[in-house]
């Protein structure tokens, strides 16, 4: 019963917005359901990653890149990709880049990041390659740079992770 | 032409996203559709405001306070809030009181942060408190912290922001 | 053999630099030789403590003060605190908070740590309050401000400290 | 007249300290006075490069290296390098990179640094490398690492510096 009552005010919810939204806002509303879908399909393990579509792909040199599309929702009052994506995406990166030099049993999260901002984030996507620079038995140290599509410097962080068994 | 064909596209994949979804993923696009109408009425100045809920209160003695509802689509895969997003927390509410000493004609950017995450970000919301500590002519410098709704101590930040005139 | 003309060594050196030496140059060398002396009677753990005159101080609230005298030896180009020399004033208040927390068998090597300087490090002495934020397992987490004699807010810091028993 | 007593009084305190130093405390002492008659002959322009005997060395791709010989006034109680000096080989190597690019009337004021440390610094010196990551109108950032004589990674750090008219 209370299942058949949300269908029904969910698709009431979305013609309200329907009716009065502009290109963006549509094209914002699309791009969610799209990721929502991968989500229910298992194509991401979090809601977060499927809304912001990030892409992950390992280097030969042991490194890892992360890709960002760059899109309204991500965005800060001045139209750049908000600061605080930004490190979503440095911590994501750093934080499966250990991943990738860890045993399956374990994984790790985050003690601490730092984050310098060295230009706004515009453009197509962003894109982070991450480093594991300190491999400890308890601590990881990465390291990772933020470039726009043209390549250039965006933000670059530091961060400390602790390595635990895996839930 | 192209807008009625979105139409018609967005309802069919909410339709076909319903007709699978659990009671998890039913209530995670209500959440975002209330948020995307808010950000319809202009009720938050971003997407990402919108989508996280993210609040703001200025408290008596100059400092300023957010709150974050804890849902699914802000959580890790370790069913935490994900790191990324008590970074963004942090960046906004330490920014904002900021802005709160700053004239209106003036706003700042982000030129770094750091953040020590000390426990797991669980239960029903996250507060986040942020004092200007130094208003320098070009730099201010902040610091924050966040806590559960039971007070415990989530993470702890602090930052720099480059003050700029308002586009 | 070797050890007494060391000393002879000594004693010319000294001498040779006396004989062109102005009123800091001397008094820089009376200080060093004061600090130096207390280390050997073992009133200073380091020569680092012994050279830069740090002296602390337990706080009721379980807070730790440490109070280092500004001399020409830690002053930079700038006549200013050197930034490194503040910096050191942190991670030993910070460290050294922890240690009166943690029973006697252990102690704590520095993971990381952040420091924000806010104004120039000048005056007969800067005062550092450091607080224990959290106390894990295995890492301990603290903050600290730096403070003029005049009580202006010169730098602070937070830093992460990994334990470890005694060796 | 009151020279001539410091100067006695100088001589009578080396004569104190001599005669009940082990190896250890004569070298330390003969290392001091090294470094200050460095300073008088201004190869050195601060007390605190003179003592720790820190040596720099442009580099052909543009980054600064900086070399720390290790002694026991650098060391904390477990016999590294204490990590408030590996801070200040980090900061001085940063400080001194920018400067390499700056033009004459410029320097830079040290606005917030942050550091991991990764090893223990021991061995016969430290050897820092700084690179120069984004030079802004008022910003400089940049980063840097510290290796053991063998190159084992010590340290790595960042840093924000804003660049003021040379007094």
């Amino acid at each position: 019963m209370q299942t058949e009552i949300q269908n029904t005010n969910i698709t009431k919810m979305v013609n309200d917005y329907l009716e009065e939204a502009n290109r963006e806002e549509k094209e914002v509303l699309l791009s969610i359901l799209k990721g929502l879908k991968q989500k229910q399909e298992e194509d991401h393990s979090t809601y977060l990653g499927a809304l912001t579509q990030i892409e992950s792909r390992s280097l030969e040199n042991g490194d890892l890149e992360m890709t960002l599309p760059i899109q309204p929702i991500i965005e800060n009052p001045l139209k750049m990709v908000h600061g605080g994506i930004t490190a979503t995406l440095l911590d994501t990166t750093m934080g499966t880049v250990i991943n990738e030099h860890l045993p399956k049993t374990q994984t790790v999260v985050t003690s601490e990041i730092k984050v310098n901002y060295l230009k706004p984030g515009i453009g197509n996507y962003l894109r982070c390659v991450a480093s594991l620079v300190h491999h400890g038995k308890q601590l990881c140290v990465t390291e990772a740079k933020v470039y726009t599509d043209t390549d250039q410097l965006v933000a670059m962080g530091t961060g400390t992770f602790f390595i635990i068994e895996r839930p």
